[in-house]
């Protein structure tokens, strides 16, 4: 079907140097300020820069993978499978949330159809890497091919290596589908043996009923599949989504580029975390951009091993809440641009120095 | 001493209208995205708008408000005292971590001398508030007279004033002085009855002992002082500091002015806990930027009734995490401005509206 290997991009995937964050973070330590006090901005420009080899940030981009699921039928989610597509030309219009925010952030939004239940008609400015018209119903079958999630994997590697062409320093990932919120918990409780119960949530807003029934769907979804969670690719064609493959790709494809990327939020971190379990250094180049409203969400930060950068209560996804992360990471590299250092500024030390 | 007449202050100080507050929330309510999605960024742009009349923000600046302490000769600090003017330079010179972040935010810093222990000469840029060459020592008796600590109250409510001459729409305090972690936590033990050992912490970096000195000294300043918690302004004057009572002015001031005012971390929110306990509707204009690393802070916070921002475990003061939470302020404001309703960008609406 293709010729992607990915066992050579997983090959090329390296943990980030000690070297280089000890480095960064004795250049910090110099600086004017007691040593630790600006706690996550320091760890957020040593890793950026560590990774990048860069002390500022000359191109932002947020890829939103969009894509449709089989199993909005089983009435998972509050909104219905049209929005997915409406959303699409929202996006290219500039009228959604992502693009306030990416607006605010100095991010471009590039948006990527995985797998729209909808014929775009070779629409300007959407990417088109479309698998299938939508996954196939999880609940009583596989959502995709194994060939087919490798195909949308593929497509994510390739994005994130466009981005290095293009020089884009930074990347941020995010997400449009509607039901995505069932495959993301399914995801979680594979490869964490939580069951749907503990992983579960309300997603867009659903009522007690939507969510007895949307843990019911992921249950029969796992009881039928029964993916393997030492093969992440197996779990992805199984219970995954196209979005989530292609968000799987891009983290993997920055891991292998050396590309620091952003993962939004509950959807965007399923994607982090295939990917993080094909390759166990993917996650040093994962910055968690948030801490979603979604139960399930912080289990997945644990595994990955990614503390969130913010905790608003988002629950949207497109990328909102990474496209506010980025501004975040940018103040860090401002601090480490701009503090004197004690000798400059003529400040004495403290003790313990 | 002077004409300064705090009642007449606190009389102007109104609550925020539920009524605007509604009408921002249902304006958010009608834009294409799930009700309530994007968390506290809701939050923040209905109370800025709210309490503003506006859904942007022309101008911010950061007031940083410098004083000393007599208490730091008690050895509660890990910097000598001798640091709070020489980062009254570094400020000045703009070389510091608030100047950094306020590049970053787009707000100008403006530096107060409230009471530091050194002879500034008439800096240019440094705006001269001066009560006295720092406080006297808590430990052994109040720190400042009562006198005092209202002309110190009326600096920071005279500023407050002419940031609104100057057009400012969003304010934010920031705080240097060495050993004011000892007074901060002096005054949320007195608010809270919460005991020294609660509420106290290692500051910029103190060890085990010094810790253990620092309680000591908080329990003597209480013991000695019998402030009286049913009056802001005495505990102010007998535990307080000069740059603890320009912020409680500050936020008053903004409270009074119709202003919004971003309250820093642990010390400027002892100044903000000061001026909420002058009157009830102070809070109702505080955005409190993030959760320090200080035990005693989210006491503090709970007691003004407002939830910390950000929380990325600074512990630097200066106005730092102000201006970082001003860019959250900015974001959800870019959202209300930019993004389209359900009509305008054809989406359809979810169940439950």
């Amino acid at each position: 079907m293709s010729d992607f290997n990915l066992q050579a991009v997983l090959d090329k995937v390296q943990p980030v140097s000690e070297e280089a964050l000890a480095l960064v973070q004795s250049r910090i330590d110099r600086q004017a300020k007691p040593p630790g006090s600006l706690g996550r901005l320091e760890e957020l420009s040593r890793r950026y820069v560590a990774i990048s080899g860069r002390e500022d940030i000359r191109a932002k981009r947020i890829y939103t993978f969009a894509g449709d699921h089989g199993v909005a039928a089983e009435g998972v989610s509050a909104f219905p499978a049209e929005v997915t597509p409406q959303m699409v030309y929202n996006f290219i219009d500039g009228g959604a949330a992502v693009n306030a925010l990416a607006n605010h952030a100095g991010a471009e939004v590039r948006v990527v159809d995985m797998g729209v239940n909808h014929d775009f008609n070779g629409l300007e400015g959407l990417i088109d890497r479309k698998i299938a018209m939508g996954t196939n119903n999880i609940a009583t079958g596989p959502a995709m091919s194994r060939a087919q999630a490798l195909a949308a994997l593929q497509a994510g590697v390739e994005l994130a290596s466009q981005a290095k062409t293009d020089g884009i320093d930074l990347l941020g990932t995010g997400d449009m589908g509607i039901a995505n919120t069932t495959p993301s918990s399914a995801i979680v409780a594979i490869f964490t043996e939580l069951t749907p119960v503990q992983v579960t949530h309300r997603g867009t807003g659903i009522d007690d009923a939507a969510l007895g029934q949307k843990i019911r769907v992921i249950r029969r979804a796992l009881d039928i599949n029964k993916p393997d969670p030492s093969d992440p690719v197996d779990v992805l064609a199984k219970v995954g989504g196209f979005e989530i493959a292609g968000i799987a790709g891009l983290v993997l494809g920055c891991a292998a580029e050396g590309l620091p990327v952003v993962v939004d939020g509950f959807i965007s971190t399923a994607g982090a975390l295939i990917a993080s379990e094909l390759h166990p250094h993917v996650r040093d180049y994962i910055f968690a951009a948030h801490q979603s409203v979604e139960i399930g969400h912080r289990h997945m930060l644990q595994r990955i091993g990614q503390q969130p950068i913010l905790n608003l209560d988002l629950r949207l996804g497109e990328g909102t809440g990474a496209a506010l992360a980025m501004t975040l990471i940018e103040a860090g590299l401002r601090v480490l641009r701009e503090v004197l250092t004690f000798d400059d500024a003529g400040v004495s030390e403290g003790e313990g120095r």
